[in-house]
């Protein structure tokens, strides 16, 4: 299949606050004092920014597993209030966050949303989740994986009509005949569905992305299809093997097309967390002390949540989980392609002492370990493989681990003329070489 | 009624973008190209900042009158996003927003606020309003006012709960033992209610303040009972003589009373909006010009609305509006206070013309016009008469109206020794003067 591809690759950045394994913390300069404070984040996204890097990521959960407070718990400050913030803070970089199309109303994310993006100067991007937890905070029960996945497209449909609600010259601004706008050119949005019933129009002017990128991460059936509907940029589990990357690749390529856009107008980007080091030998050092962190008991507890809730209490670490007591893909409700992938290295053999130390380190992530060279190679790899359009770099620890992506990594890529020297364009939208929105009129 | 009152005054401001006057947008240098960036508001909150202002205010609204359009609709940008990014480029001011009990969800809200104090160091304040406006972006009847209220009052108890759910010593951070968190001091609040079902705890760690400072604007019998129970800051229509506005501020004091508070912890702040000049002579040819810009048939339409939708277009302007045709004040679902104001202006004889010129420069607020030392006595002959314990000061025009404000009248009030020259404490709470939030769990 010979698609398209661009030159070179588009890189994002997860800023989860002290780093994606669960030991990060731990280490002697990670700052986690800071993990509720402006500071550290505003430290992390001007690295990310001085290289250039298209995007920042804030991943999001709406609920608190008690049990894991005493390791970390997933919960950081919340992506709209903190993107805004730093929006404050920055010029060219992108900034994407999560929101639940669940457990919120798209009149109040289409406000949120056009006004961070008004904000930014046009960087502003929604990562669409359904979310698998968390309903215990909002009085009701998860609703299916299908139904969920219903609601999101509904929600997504209904947010990007509200904020295309503006025609761009809808606004006259006109001192001397005092008139303001042209109400002709604002127009209702008049949904009524099965979800919603949204009147509009918004009551913000026009974005200046049109609006927002949307990225999705669902990479279940149900979610490659709402991907290819809506997404701008997709981000995945960056799978172990290089083969199952491209398989995914190509399928999610395939499923845009069949909706009738063009595959090249959707951007997959694989999550991968390296472990680095400023030589191989570092690398492995850290990898060990990151290990050493691990709470065993307290990984099990999160694996069998990753495991859709499969009881891991009476197995010894050396064992198999028994294949009888994993339910089918299929009737997983939460995070269904995430379990998908931990059922498969399960039926690969894998130890539940394995199992856990991977959970814990990559949070199901592709977790390469080297010096700042060899994560390049494997980069770029991957990318001329055609299993990736870029990547998004999920940090192990911080600052260290982070600064070794920024500062060490991507100028390796730019002398190979496979990353970008300077921003592009203005929005997040230009700088990923994505088309211009529509107005609804039109 | 002998009431402990402080010796100064606390003044917040409305940064609504151009002016509360509906024509301020028109004045040569008013900036309205800037309604939806960042770089007006920046400026402004700089200005407020500069001069020592406890708090900006940023109003709300979730509706677009489309008829509004062509005069200037109040929307502006959403508040959590804009004074998220304000938090960022300030150091002292409180930040201080609308949102909607109604039309949002507690466990949202709590995590947005929490952010935001968290981001800000401890200035967040939350405006707590019910909507009167906007169910038809929600797919939803607007509810009636007692179970509005009904309903604001026990989301604000959920928010409340989940703001103190940690324990200030409950994060560890101990990188020896590798103890993040004690799960015995971090409390699910298992809410069972009418309107919401929430058993927390919230996922994001005590903010600074506790919870953020609580602002109340609903001045009707059930709208005073809620501040009476839970808000720090009352923000009230600055009634045009001050005997209505002592009358106001005994009875909501008495009502804190009632409640088992003391009446000294509740701030209650008159709306002001001067029309400023360096003179009077200039002030009154401001006042000429901003009223040379209204537009009487759009100015109908908006005083229809602040009389529950009584129809006005058959009247002279010179005629008054029949008072068989206003509904009783007890009767009006929504924005019921302000509705009393209006009716009781029409019972004193105003034509529909005045009541039209009043509206659309004031949204009902007190108007004085004059030079920085007659409004700076003006507020202070206020303060001393014992209808205030501060305002909310609503620039009629922006900039330059904004400035007189904070940069020649606040100076007055310094000079006579009625305001302070630096700010109080660290965080918006200690700046109000009000006592620290207690844990949940004590």
């Amino acid at each position: 299949m010979a698609l398209k591809r661009d030159d070179q690759l588009i890189l994002s950045i997860l800023i989860g606050g002290v780093g994606n394994h669960i030991g990060a913390w731990r280490r002697p300069n990670s700052r986690v004092e800071e993990k509720y404070s402006l500071s550290l984040f505003q430290d992390l996204i001007g690295w990310a920014e001085a290289a250039k890097l298209h995007a920042v990521f804030l991943a999001d959960t709406l609920r608190l597993e008690r049990d894991s407070l005493s390791t970390q718990p997933l919960a950081h400050l919340e992506p709209v209030t903190l993107l805004s913030a730093l929006a404050a803070v920055t010029k060219h970089i992108g900034l994407i966050g999560s929101i639940s199309t669940t457990f919120s109303e798209p009149f109040n994310v289409a406000r949120q949303l056009a006004s961070l993006d008004h904000i930014s100067g046009g960087r502003a991007g929604w990562n669409l989740v359904t979310s698998a937890w968390g309903e215990e905070n909002f009085g009701r029960e998860l609703p299916p994986h299908e139904e969920r996945y219903e609601r999101g497209a509904e929600f997504a449909e209904v947010l990007l009509k509200l904020l295309r609600s503006w025609d761009e010259d809808a606004l006259e601004l006109d001192r001397s005949t005092g008139v303001y706008a042209h109400p002709d050119r604002v127009h209702p949005i008049d949904h009524v569905g099965r979800h919603f019933d949204v009147r509009g129009p918004l009551n913000i002017a026009r974005p200046p992305q049109g609006h927002p990128v949307i990225a999705q991460a669902g990479s279940s059936g149900t979610g490659q299809d709402v991907a290819a509907r809506f997404a701008d940029v997709v981000f995945t589990t960056g799978r172990t093997t290089e083969e199952d990357s491209r398989a995914f690749y190509a399928s999610l390529k395939a499923r845009v097309a069949a909706h009738g856009r063009d595959p090249d107008s959707v951007k997959i980007l694989p999550g991968v967390s390296p472990i680095i080091g400023e030589t191989e030998t570092e690398a492995l050092a850290i990898e060990r002390e990151l290990n050493g962190f691990i709470d065993l008991v307290a990984g099990r507890a999160r694996l069998s949540r990753q495991l859709a809730g499969t009881a891991l209490d009476d197995l010894e670490l050396d064992e198999r989980v028994p294949l009888e007591r994993l339910p089918d893909v299929e009737a997983v409700e939460g995070r269904r392609s995430r379990y998908g992938v931990y059922r498969a290295l399960i039926e690969e053999g894998w130890t539940l002492r394995r199992l856990i130390e991977w959970e814990v380190s990559s949070a199901g992530h592709f977790v390469p370990v080297g010096a700042p060279e060899q994560i390049a190679d494997l980069l770029l790899e991957r990318f001329e493989g055609g299993s990736a359009d870029g990547f998004i770099l999920l940090p192990s620890y911080v600052p260290e681990g982070f600064q070794l992506l920024t500062d060490a990594v991507v100028p390796i890529l730019q002398d190979r003329g496979a990353f970008q020297r300077e921003y592009a364009g203005e929005t997040l939208r230009q700088n990923l070489g994505l088309a211009p929105v529509p107005e609804l009129a039109r």
